[in-house]
């Protein structure tokens, strides 16, 4: 039936007052229904911290009930981590009121902020100190630090940045038995034992509830070009990413492989969106490229270009004079599964391999889908340079995917990224739609070792429980 | 009094045979004293495994047997993680036979090394291929890749490729319950569940003992410049690093800095080493810097240097004409500590501050040990753009150090590191010298955590007791 032992309701309200509890059903259903509206749990009540302290005491007072807590950030997670299972015990905790920068040092390159910052705010922030804080993704207007470092974020600058594994320098986290590690270090480099914070990146909420996190800033770029490419197989694109290291070394930032489908859907569908090119083709790049020098980089950007279409790797390309122009290529990069959801119903996947064998694993998926769904339109696109497509599908004119149909190709996909040494969540997590596909497929020696990490950092099973593990 | 229980002994015989276990006791110190003779233990038996199958037997003897294990790479660590404590009753674990490269992908930038592969020879099999394997320091010639995994070693070029952690993709690690986890991957996204491998990189070999990795490459770069600098002061320094950064973005692959006292040292007293510049600085830069293009690169780098000397930030420079001036160069910086102790006893350090602040770590440093060596030569060096400073002191004349001196140098060196928000151990470890003060300097939280994570990987207590927690 759900609802929450008397005794903790009571103390919530005392400790967090009328701001800070949602007893509301309909306001709770904000946070229990997913950004996407594909996904719902049920929760008796939502918590609103304001502060760690008052985080710390509802993990203690949680402890002291037995009420399970789901840790949320912006509520944009494609996995279901964020929000409750559908027991109706879960109660939601939400960092949304947590959203102070508490410094920032352009010189040190670092900023410190709290678990509920929009990670738009963040990025602005850095901007107006002449840094870039290089995370970029589709949610960006309302996804949270919290739940990027929770979830490793990953996104369009992974390329040249990392993920947000790799922008993290330190954490302040509400561990499972109620203790506050303060682990909000500034340091490039700090080998005093265990790397500790490595264990809550990427954890989705399991493991602990991260309060605050100093992050890594970079310079951004003086000059930039962003090139639309056509192309007329993956296989070049491959092929042009190669070349693309061999002649120009690290400078580019995003280096985007969409299939012409998609391109095509988003083109035709979306309002206000010119082509990039007169032609359609095969497959289509996105790059960016990026540098610290204040001339010059056109000039080798297109003295790059010329090689590549001597060669016969790109059959045309462009390259945005304006950041109208950009914004326009980037619009349809990021509109694609908008654009098919015009059409039909999408279903959605995130799976990676190592970089030289994408080629690869498109026609392999569309041998192992195409049996399942003779009808869909496979649209793939994705972070070709971090090896890591999003293989989607669009069913013309459905309302949405049967149930079982989805699994069907969810199961002849993850087969074929399993086979050849994959992963079947590059950058989205397992929260609690795939943890029986990581159960079923992960190596038991992994299993054993994530759940000995559980039980250990959370003795008393309430951070999180049926996600990830 | 030490030894190891004679089932043990006959199991590893018939396991590994001659060649595996050394039972003679002179050959038995090599193992038990640290390459640079400043640290020993005592240990009945070595051990050295060729294969991986191997060491998971080992460590499942062990566990039967309660024999504690040192698992030992290249016997060239600083903080004596490696070598066994004097109980007598600790078995090395040599990886020295498994130094097999599995295999090597140069389209896919990884390549597979076991964990006794010499540091060497993996930049060597990358450089075959036309590939880099950044990871660079002094003792490369002898430190093994699964030492430097385990200590996440750091080096000359974490500026713009990381540290160890940074570079490896997938471990192969024998459990402390004696199961294997096959972790090998090549890729660059992965978020199916915790990213285990992060526990067992600078854990010192506590948590798991590795036996093969997955390491990342990168393109070489294409054109080089190593310049020689000389400035005015440490601030100075810093001010110029801020300064390549804001001219160049992140093309300088090492930026040290080198107090004068250092430089003229390894000048005066290392063989047929030149002076690079005519006069004598208060500290100089050696940066390298390095990009993708094949022509330019020194003219964007002479603009700024021009800059930066217009700006009076450095006094005086040079840019190597030649391999041999470049390696000259590194001769110096590398030189350090071998010169001042022909002129007497060295005392190391290794601490870490956030960058901008390396300024006053030096100053506070030297009003902190001053007192207490008032004779002491204080040349600190290190990777400035890390923030990482080896704060070194001379005392000449002296043959050894009085460890009371050298612990109340230590005590006051790590109290100004601390009060800083710094690292006491930027990237030599804990190991079993710095245990003491990881124990009373970190935050009980964290130790408890440290402790926790122990308990739920090592739970028989047999791997490395004694290092790091």
């Amino acid at each position: 039936m759900g609802g929450v032992p008397g005794g903790f309701l009571e103390s919530m309200r005392e400790l967090l007052g009328p701001a800070g509890v949602i007893e509301d059903t309909g306001e709770i259903e904000g946070y229990t229904t997913s950004f996407w509206r594909d996904r719902s749990g049920r929760a008796p009540l939502v918590l609103r911290p304001a502060a760690t302290a008052e985080v710390q005491a509802i993990v203690r007072a949680a402890i002291r009930h037995k009420v399970p807590l789901v840790p949320q950030g912006g509520n944009t997670g494609l996995v279901g981590g964020g929000i409750p299972d559908g027991s109706g015990r879960m109660v939601v905790v939400s960092t949304a009121r947590m959203d102070r920068i508490r410094g920032i040092d352009p010189h040190g390159d670092h900023l410190v902020a709290e678990a509920g910052c929009v990670l738009a705010e963040v990025q602005a922030m850095a901007a107006a100190s002449k840094r870039l804080f290089p995370l970029s993704l589709g949610a960006e207007g309302s996804c949270r630090i919290g739940g990027n470092i929770s979830t490793n974020a990953g996104g369009v600058n992974v390329l040249r940045w990392g993920m947000m594994r790799d922008l993290v320098l330190g954490l302040e986290v509400v561990l499972g038995d109620g203790t506050l590690w303060s682990g909000l270090r500034a340091l490039r480099k700090d080998n005093r034992g265990y790397d500790l914070k490595q264990l809550f990146i990427g954890a989705e909420g399991t493991l602990g509830i991260i309060t605050a996190a100093t992050l890594k800033l970079v310079r951004p770029p003086t000059q930039r070009v962003t090139a639309w490419l056509g192309l007329y197989s993956i296989e070049a694109a491959v092929e042009l990413y190669r070349h693309a290291r061999d002649r120009l070394g690290d400078l580019a930032t995003s280096f985007e492989a969409i299939a012409g489908e998609g391109v095509h859907i988003a083109q035709d569908q979306l309002d206000g969106v010119a082509a990039p090119l007169a032609g359609r083709h095969g497959w289509y790049v996105l790059v960016e490229l990026g540098w610290g020098l204040k001339t010059g980089l056109e000039a080798v950007v297109l003295d790059w270009l010329q090689e590549a279409m001597d060669l016969g790797m790109v059959e045309d390309g462009t390259i945005a004079q304006s950041e109208a122009q950009r914004q326009a290529m980037w619009r349809i990069r990021e509109g694609q599964s908008e654009a098919a959801a015009k059409l039909g119903a999408v279903w959605r996947s995130d799976v990676a391999v190592p970089v030289e064998r994408i080629g690869e694993l498109v026609d392999r998926a569309e041998l192992a889908l195409r049996p399942i769904v003779p009808d869909a339109v496979m649209f793939p696109f994705g972070h070709l340079g971090d090896g890591n497509l999003h293989v989607n599908l669009l069913l013309p004119g459905a309302a949405r995917w049967d149930p079982e149909l989805a699994q069907a190709c969810q199961t002849a996909l993850f087969d074929v990224v399993d086979r050849m040494g994959g992963s079947f969540s590059a950058e989205h997590g397992i929260g609690r739609s795939k943890r029986l596909e990581l159960l079923a497929r992960k190596d038991p020696a992994e299993i054993g070792l994530m759940r000995k990490l559980k039980a250990a950092l959370d003795p008393h099973g309430i951070l999180n429980p049926g996600a990830v593990i």
